[in-house]
């Protein structure tokens, strides 16, 4: 039978996780691979998922009054030089245009990886005097790293992301707003994606190359492995000098400005996989789902059953995302389509339902069927969708909780580690960067950021056993 | 004072129409120059116009079953080489990357100046039956082509833009396809942008790469040269022959499908400022204003101005886009520089206004002011934008009348672009490109479209005066 076919095409996830993840990729039409290794194409499904995430989020930036921009995706190569320490952590990987038609170019173009040097050319162009600031700048563009080894949604060399880009007259201001839009990323994985995320500052050795400090919102996946889901940086004046930024203040002495950055990615998409799909596919938080509910039809050749259907459709779409599937499939592989799709409510009507004025409501996460009059189902919908919501959030910390692990020495990592299985180590660390290379060479974990929220369990780091002056988050990395 | 200096600082449009367009653009703060040549910042207020057209556009592409895609922006140069007509047509003009990281590309990759190619590979992978036709995708992205000389919006070597890629069963069908997108654009330009459109057929010598057949709007702007303001192409199967894109049909037969592709770009954005700008500034059409009114308070500091003027705009911006400049420059400056800035409805309120109940609107296109008692403001403005909308669409068509000119022989051209100045000219063709490329060398002008409205008016070619087969439109293109 179709349906039996389709579940035994995608891997257990506790067989091989890694397979399980691009089984689902593939068969629930996300992406395609293309004959341009590292990139992909992301398929209508899997590009729909994205549309919802950048709504969500575009009117989260415009209501904290952030404005939309577009900036070339090319850098010249002697812009990309400006700022030392930014140059070192990207230039290795970048994609070199040389050559532009039959031309060869004398300063090579790269590729933006990411595009501080340009908003920051930009602004030493348009910033003068401090009623020129703050610039609350955003933009939603692909980018490109040249990756050795690549993974769909997770690491690939050309993803879509937005890069916001402020500028401000102050480094508080400046501070205020990174952590500002640390919060509305999560935000948007807590109340949007039901995944659950711990808000954290990155160690001096995990900063990103040109910031004074970065912070994170760290994930945790099925499988116990850390994803870092969104990043917000405070640059400090460090890029402004590097760009001569500066403008006037009120007592018309030049300043240079401070900036932030901060930035999410299809990335995202790959945290919504691993948090919440199982053996069967996909599962979508609702708020990004492309269908939030799909009708399947009972007997559809009986009289009556698809002009209720479709009724009933036209009915639901005013206020959700809806599809009815009137193929000539059987409704047996109609369920276990939509069930590897993701789609959080299934609504099954046959001609007994429709008699009756009812339909029955599965909701994807759990299975759970519910009996539900025609006349509430628009009512009882919604509280379905925030029913799964809620479900898969609460599945995911639980599985978050039950995978942290407080540990006081290294050897209690290795063993809690082996024990459970991957996890996030909570451990209290001295500081010392020596200390924390040495708990990955020894356990594995490394780490993932210090939170802003946590308190101290110990007095002493978990690697030299010396003062410990922070907590932090230890894992293994996406 | 501020207003004149800000007038002043455009170029009158009859001195030196280039001028006075590189003027608006950068005064209005659509575009900064950057350091990459050819490349520019759309600034806040040129990208919303974007994002306003944008989501009209994307609302009309789902609203006729389009999904939208995202492919990768590199195309291998074995890919791009596929198809004969459509590499010779874009080769020349590609930039090139030809290192990724440190290592040298052995397949260099161009960064796509179109996607067909791209499409062409994703169909053969994902299309085997007719029960998987058709596919009608479209992707919002940018393209770069590596132009000689640039100017903002109009031609520069990235640009923003959406390309549809459709493929169907029938030859009819993707006829259908390609002339009901054309008839899409056409809707957008006219009921939107307040741009009239002539929909027509490019001739052979004048069609895209690969195609065999484009369709295109061409607009008239308001030096009287023509803009290409979209296209539409109907591929044949060439490119599924080339690409090896087949499916089985019902009789179980292998045969090649049938491709479309069709898009507009930024250069909207200049279609816009060049048909409805003048010596005060950027006019724009009221549906993609990122500002429909502003609101200017006389006198503000004057007890309760302010307020009252807050109290409006909020009252008004749940269905407009409302802006209230409260900034402590003068009444004056504000008036000038929203002019400048095209807003399409300016609302003055003063002390004696709001005694009165009262205030003033004032249309951008025509200057004309209009007391309006404040309890029927929501209800006048929506025909005050009604209002501007057709202005602009009327004096924009009755410039293209007035610089239309029927012609039946070549001095007859020469004589009318002489006397009345750059325009349309409408003219008779045998069909022969050697008169097409007679007709250009002789007075300049180019065949722009063979409209797909519109009746002969001689029998003998404008050129050689043998049976003509087309009337024409002409003109001089940017």
């Amino acid at each position: 039978m179709a349906e039996k076919k389709m579940v035994e095409d995608i891997t257990s996830m506790d067989e091989d996780f890694a397979k399980w993840y691009t089984d689902i990729v593939k068969k629930a039409e996300l992406i395609e691979y293309t004959s341009v290794k590292g990139c992909m194409v992301i398929r209508p499904y899997g590009y729909a998922i994205w549309e919802n995430i950048q709504k969500i989020l575009d009117g989260m930036f415009k209501a904290t009054g952030h404005e939309n921009v577009c900036m070339p995706m090319f850098i010249p190569e002697s812009l990309l030089q400006k700022e030392k320490d930014h140059v070192e952590g990207f230039a290795p990987e970048v994609a070199w245009v040389t050559m532009g038609g039959s031309e060869v170019l004398e300063d090579r173009l790269c590729v933006r990886p990411t595009s501080e040097t340009l908003f920051c050319e930009h602004y030493a162009n348009i910033i003068h005097s401090y009623r020129d600031l703050p610039k609350l700048y955003n933009q939603w563009v692909s980018v490109v790293r040249w990756e050795k080894t690549t993974r769909p949604f997770l690491r690939s060399r050309e993803f879509l992301w937005q890069e916001g880009h402020t500028i401000h007259a102050t480094a508080e201001e400046a501070i205020e707003e990174t952590e500002r839009m640390l919060n509305v990323y999560a935000d948007l994985c807590e109340n949007y994606l039901a995944i659950p995320v711990i808000k954290g500052k990155k160690t001096e050795s995990d900063k990103f190359a040109g910031a004074v400090s970065t912070y994170a919102i760290e994930a945790l996946m099925h499988d116990g492995k850390a994803l870092q889901a969104g990043t917000s940086h405070f640059f400090g004046d460090g890029f402004a000098k590097a760009f001569d930024i500066t403008y006037t203040n009120k007592e018309n002495k030049k300043i240079n400005p401070f900036q932030t950055s901060w930035g999410v990615t299809t990335r995202l998409i790959g945290a919504i996989i691993m948090t919440h799909g199982d053996n069967n596919g996909l599962v979508l938080p609702p708020a990004v789902a492309p269908v939030q509910a799909v009708i399947i039809p009972i007997a559809q050749h009986k009289e009556g059953v698809l002009e209720k259907c479709a009724e009933i459709k036209e009915k639901l779409s005013s206020k959700y995302r809806i599809k009815l599937d009137d193929s000539d499939n059987s409704a047996g592989w109609k369920f276990s389509e939509y069930e590897m799709k993701g789609v959080p409510v299934r609504i099954e009507m046959g001609p007994r339902d429709i008699e009756a004025g009812q339909c029955v409501i599965v909701t994807r996460h759990n299975g759970e069927r519910t009996v539900v009059a025609l006349d509430e189902l628009e009512v009882v919908l919604e509280q379905k969708l925030k029913e799964v919501h809620d479900g898969l959030y609460n599945k995911a910390l639980e599985n978050r909780e039950k995978r942290t692990y407080s540990c006081t020495t290294t050897d209690e990592i290795i063993e809690a580690l082996k024990e459970n299985g991957d996890g996030f180590v909570k451990a209290m660390w001295c500081g010392d960067e020596e200390c924390e290379d040495a708990v990955k060479e020894k356990t594995g974990v490394c780490s993932r950021c210090i939170p802003l929220e946590g308190e101290a369990f110990s007095d002493v780091c978990v690697c030299c056993g010396k003062p410990a002056k922070h907590l932090v988050y230890w894992g293994k990395a996406y």
